[in-house]
């Protein structure tokens, strides 16, 4: 049995057919199934059937190590073309680039993208490389830390633009996450895939492509590229605080709450429009503040619910509530978030709504809540402010105010008028 | 210092100016606010100076218990017209036909409606009644068996429709909670209002008018009737389990998830259409399933959660989980989830991106869920899920079967291919 056969793995009650990887170690199997995707099987109590030999060629890590530099590449670099960084986290999208290789710690490069997205050719010299193998819903602040981390090396180290592979389920918090931990002076540009790349309607191609034109363009922002419509015409450019998968399998699941996208790729042209205000190219200089207090969490109410729920957030540093309307909870809860905020967690209040802005003066609940010592997270998402919380505890002096100043676009400016 | 004179009322560090009510207590005052809310102050340490007396002429509970029954009233019965009862619960609303008794047990009758919204005037004969008086965040559990009760009674009285006034804080809820409890042969419509009445903006006379003339038509089921958009031309006709409150402030805040709304009440003609199948008037016989089990929570899933909030949920009965994407949480917290259901919670999985169905069958993440005993709750949104759950724990002999069946349109057809 050696990477690259075909095998059958059975174990307790599953079976699974794949390609076995070279990220496999003396405890977990690991097997690329047929959708794309990467399984880690105990290697206890499995059973491995080699159904074919050497069915792909994978080269050994060490293979991998010498030829991997630009110099070595069958691609050449061509000096008229700007550099894009491909950071890949694994995920649907990712896994369609990480076949070959397989490794979850390997570097890839430039021949290896453009096996995987032939379409990609002539648009960018390509680096490469993996920060972690894994389906999104398992991100951790850790790996954001070590994401962002890695795209500032690549910038660093000359990247025009980053793209950044991501699982669709939690890609919203980690677009956040390096909203606040980096100043860039390039674009990063998170893309993934709703549908993996066996399937007809498989949209890694198209979000790819629009990814790397996205990345080559003049917004420095920290942006999400996923389909605009469930048709192939264009992906949308979401800022990466205002952006919501807002379908569960929809290939246009991805939206900007509150406010048109700010920016389109359009797929035929591979034009790069914005149609909003945004950070250019060179405007800020490279920086990164890559610590959190991982102490946050965030309660939805309900109603019913009951008031010793709120017991989670005993002893935390941050809590953030998904209230109701404007900002709300039953008033029962509010002696509880008293205690709270006196035992020195900060809590701040956000909308379930999800679209418009909290506002605690308009009604008793609400002076209330601000009288109890709740921060109003202004417009921002409520998944967007654990993130921010958690990146405000750690960097700022005044966390109240940061939390209420827009530091990456999460706060927008009023829309509608409140009468 | 009596009922209806003009105070202003100091305590701790708030000055409250406004009417007297008579449901003041020996405790508490009740004082109607400019904007048209009521406020409790404790007697205790309030000051109160009295100033001016009698503005408004208000009705003791025995005069408005003598002259309550409709045949005593100056409002004519017309034979010609339907019936409609009016159940006020408080909130924005509620607040214009409340303001004259005050009282928050009170009936109330068609003077009164058309005392306060002279516009609803020919188009029905009205019957008026208080279940409560509560600022929507407020809501709880008993509240929605009370309010049942009497959507019930009414019916079994004769009203050819129901409208209930309701803060729309919460008002999904709510109407999905009645839309488990009731079998209803006539419509039962949800209205609020997102401005209060002293406002030129105020959406209340609109809805309210737009709620009769849809409780007046064949749709037997709990419908939300709310501004379709920013303008004065539709309501919106929305199913109560499919709804959602998806703006803080905006008139058009409510929406239905997923799909168009059920039906269309214009303002100029007041013509009441459908535009999808629904339940017709008359179609089923009234029937009430009060019964909740109030024991459950829902926890919505974000990264970098602690494993241990879930503890929340120990010796539960209900756990709803908010998950990410098809519906997934990090594969850290399935061995918690695996011991609650091991020791009787049941626990529902939905998803926070709120469109589209939960699929726990394509990731291995969701393979694990489904192995824990995680039950998919359909495309139902989170919210609805909870209500459902409290209803199906207490009356449902099949929970997990229930869960994945529609009972009251919370689970929609599927509408767009998977692949």
């Amino acid at each position: 049995m050696n990477p690259g056969d075909r095998v059958r793995v059975e174990r307790a009650d599953r079976t699974y057919e794949g390609v076995l990887l070279p990220s496999s170690t003396e405890a977990h199997l690991v097997v690329k199934l047929e959708g794309g995707y990467n399984v880690g099987v105990d290697r206890d109590d499995a059973a491995v059937d080699v159904l074919e030999e050497g069915v792909h060629e994978i080269e050994s890590a060490q293979d991998a190590e010498e030829s991997g530099s630009d110099s070595d590449s069958e691609v050449e670099f061509d000096d008229d073309l700007p550099t894009i960084s491909l950071i890949s986290t694994g995920g649907t999208i990712a896994s369609t680039v990480d076949y070959r290789t397989g490794a979850v710690t390997a570097q890839f490069d430039a021949e290896d993208v453009l096996r995987a997205v032939p379409d990609l050719a002539g648009r960018a010299n390509y680096r490469g490389r993996v920060v972690t193998n894994i389906l999104s819903e398992n991100m951790t602040p850790e790996v954001w830390q070590d994401l962002a981390q890695a795209v500032y090396e690549e910038i660093e180290a000359g990247a025009d633009g980053v793209v950044v592979m991501h699982g669709t389920d939690t890609m919203q918090y980690s677009a956040s996450a390096l909203s606040f931990m980096l100043e860039t002076p390039v674009p990063v540009v998170f893309t993934g895939s709703q549908r993996s790349a066996d399937r007809p309607s498989s949209d890694n191609v198209m979000n790819a492509v629009s990814a790397v034109e996205a990345a080559k363009s003049d917004c420095a922002e920290v942006l999400v590229c996923m389909h605009a419509s469930e048709s192939d015409d264009d992906c949308a450019l979401h800022r990466g605080t205002r952006v919501r998968k807002n379908h569960t399998s929809r290939r246009d699941a991805f939206e900007t709450v509150g406010a048109e996208p700010l920016g389109t790729v359009e797929y035929d042209s591979l034009d790069v429009t914005f149609h909003r205000e945004h950070r250019e190219r060179g405007e800020t200089d490279l920086a990164i503040d890559p610590a959190l207090e991982s102490d946050v969490e965030l309660v939805k109410f309900t109603p019913g619910m009951d008031p010793a729920f709120l017991d989670v957030a005993e002893g935390s540093a941050g809590l953030i509530l998904e209230g109701t309307g404007l900002g709300h909870v039953h008033t029962d809860l509010i002696p509880k978030i008293e205690e709270l905020v006196a035992d020195g967690t900060t809590v701040v209040m956000t909308s379930q709504c999800l679209e418009g802005r909290v506002c605690d003066r308009v009604y008793d609940t609400g002076r209330d809540l601000l009288e109890a010592g709740v921060i109003e997270g202004e417009d921002t998402l409520p998944g967007t402010a654990k993130v921010k919380l958690m990146w405000a505890l750690a960097n700022a002096d005044a966390v109240e105010e940061t939390m209420q100043t827009s530091i990456a676009g999460e706060i927008q400016r009023r829309s509608t008028p409140w009468t």
